[in-house]
């Protein structure tokens, strides 16, 4: 099932390369139906969205806004224990993400000069949900709460109806517990393109953020820059690095954590250790046969799994570098001394009892990461992502006499003469 | 020439929207032309990047990279005072970008756990500088200086020969005073593409920036995701917020000095005063005239700049907040008092002495903003831009102790089974 390879070197470069096509599949057809989808949803707002969650989700809903005291009921029915550990994942998220909050600021000098830096929350942010079979409760906290954080006047949460016409009670608690505002039960790219264009019934926002099948991530990407988005998500990955104190029992149970996401997540185990590779191979055949999720699981390690032998640990390190994992293990007797040596990786997890499901639901950072590789230079979801920055700049007309014939220079050795005229008329 | 309006809510949003779809023209011709350039270059590498080369710039360079004398020896022939203005210039920038660096950091807790966030640089940043008569020095700076002060290793920059198939010198000692790493003499849609894919000769980058025409725009745009690229621009604008105690002199050289830029410019002026609207279109009239580049700003004034008379300065402020412009100034009295009101703008000038152009070229901030209303949740280039940052989580097996429980039962609401078996095999 999964492979094992002897000489990491020997494979790396293909093999990274081979995972990295995963996100490169595009889909005309889908391409072509979303943005017709778009152009309907932008000329005849309500009504093309209405149409389009009749023809996708089957029936159109009696209204299409939650109101406040029905999110409460709903949230109400989810089991305490559940409402009580989703309260302390928010807690944890919140705790790590206030950290991230920047200061507006400025700088005044003796001659009057004033220069800075305002920072606001954007005005309205739209997240999309998933529902069904994906329904996350985690992905509503992990992207309504920095949202929060950054100052985000009002945060707009659409999500598909269940089956049965309802919303999700475990999606409803997470809003109410992320403090999201307006809950539209609508889903699909028609959701997408209503919350870019606004409609009669759904507010315009700034920035769409959150998962989302294959018409939804090709909505959110045709609409990049109408609106800002979070990222291009690919699939998902894990990379752990083992040395030979590491538990096989968790290296198996982690990498199939990642591979039960999708048939294709990658989950791959660099380790200098025969021991520790074989043992892992043995657990992970014993493991998978009580896992529900056990044919994603197959599929995925067969496909893009791999248990890879490597000389030392500076071949692992070089290879975490040039894959650019969303996830990076490093189950290592001493983990802190390698986190220097990591030069592109979304989250990093480090020492045996800090496996990935840790931070996908709650020690506090984000578990929206970049993947297939853009964590060279995309970054995790963060409160930087729901911000938006101006500069300003107050001159005296002291300071402005001093800088004049500076600029003036400067702009007439680019030909702009105007910009030029702008300063001469101020002598 | 400039249309003048007599009420300003009665044109405001469709005027406004007017302005909005100066951004939307796309061109399906030149898409398909820049795919075919990518997709070659990719292939074929340096051999497609010269084929390119000499059909586009008419010459294959004897060597496409500049040494770093060469650099020294072009910029040497700059005039002295040209150089001391763009050391003046980069100095006041390296300044206000000093202030926007964030540290990387971390959170301890006494149960052991450890939990921060990673900031560095890029490892590569590519910059294209368009080469013609759209040479400019100063965007050299502004995208360079940002990405050197993130702590980017290598900056790569690419810019197309001259007629006389030589590198602009006032380029070149742009490049050199603000510690650009590598030059290339190459430019167009295949410039981009190289510094994506990398090719025998140029390094692959992360992040690609910089302005440049249609095919190079729309490189930028079709490679978002193989790299990272820093904003798709539109057409610019500056939108003018002028009480009674304003200079209609100032007012109309600083409309101009948009206009100039580009025939899809658009330059605004809003004023309650009937006097100052009257008085900025005749100063408009006069200056114009001994204006090199009048034929460009008598295009951008006539489709779309407006001096727009308005009720009260409250009118004047909506239509701002609603416009989004990428520049805005406030000449008024007391100009502080209305940076609290402005919900999106990308670069705020304060008062009679702080007009465009000594934020295009000298006073630190940067002048690359967003545009056509992406201010609501685009931000100006900074450090910020040039940085990934990665979250790191440790966790001790006394701390997961206390948290599997929690864990475990958001797992299951979420159907993710082999997740809550990683931390089931750790009890």
């Amino acid at each position: 099932m999964i492979r094992v390879v002897k000489e990491g070197g020997s494979i790396g470069i293909d093999f990274i390369r081979q995972l990295k096509l995963r996100s490169e599949e595009t889909n005309k057809q889908v391409e072509a139906a979303v943005a017709e989808i778009i152009e309907n949803v932008r000329t005849d707002g309500d009504k093309a969205l209405l149409a389009y969650t009749k023809k996708f989700d089957g029936r159109i809903p009696d209204k299409m806004e939650i109101r406040r005291d029905e999110i409460k009921a709903l949230a109400d029915r989810c089991e305490p224990a559940f409402l009580n550990a989703l309260q302390n994942a928010a807690d944890n998220i919140r705790d790590f993400h206030m950290r991230q909050k920047q200061q507006s600021w400025m700088n005044t000098r003796s001659d009057g000069v004033i220069m800075g830096q305002r920072i606001r929350g954007l005005a309205k942010v739209g997240i999309y949900v998933p529902g069904g079979t994906a329904a996350y409760p985690s992905s509503v906290l992990m992207n309504a709460i920095p949202a929060k954080i950054a100052g985000v006047d009002e945060i707009v949460m659409v999500t598909p109806p269940g089956k049965d016409g309802k919303p999700n009670p475990e999606i409803m608690a997470a809003a109410l517990t992320a403090g999201v505002d307006r809950v539209f039960l609508v889903g699909g790219a028609q959701a997408v393109a209503a919350l870019a264009f606004g409609t009669e019934s759904i507010p315009k926002v700034d920035k769409i953020v959150g998962p989302g099948n294959i018409y939804v991530a090709t909505a959110k990407k045709q609409l990049y820059g109408t609106v800002d988005i979070d990222m291009i998500a690919g699939p998902s990955e894990i990379l752990i690095i083992a040395d030979e104190t590491a538990n096989p029992k968790f290296l198996a149970a982690d990498l199939m954590s990642q591979a039960e996401h999708d048939v294709l997540a990658s989950a791959i185990l660099l380790t200098p250790s025969e021991k520790i590779a074989e043992q892992t191979v043995a657990q992970i055949y014993e493991q998978l046969e009580h896992l529900s999720r056990k044919e994603i699981i197959r599929q995925s390690l067969d496909r893009f799994g791999a248990v890879i032998q490597c000389r030392d640990v500076d071949e692992a390190v070089a290879f975490a570098n040039e894959l650019a994992p969303e996830h990076l293990e490093i189950c290592a007797a001493n983990p802190m001394e390698y986190i220097g040596k990591i030069d592109n990786a979304g989250s990093v997890f480090l020492g045996n009892f800090s496996p990935e499901p840790l931070g996908d639901y709650y020690a506090g950072p984000n578990h929206v990461l970049p993947t297939s590789g853009t964590a060279r230079f995309f970054s995790p979801l963060s409160v930087d992502s729901f911000i938006k920055k101006s500069s300003f700049i107050y001159y005296t007309e002291e300071a402005m006499k001093a800088a004049q014939e500076d600029i003036i220079r400067l702009a007439k050795a680019e030909g702009l003469t105007a910009h030029a005229n702008s300063i001469e008329v101020r002598r």
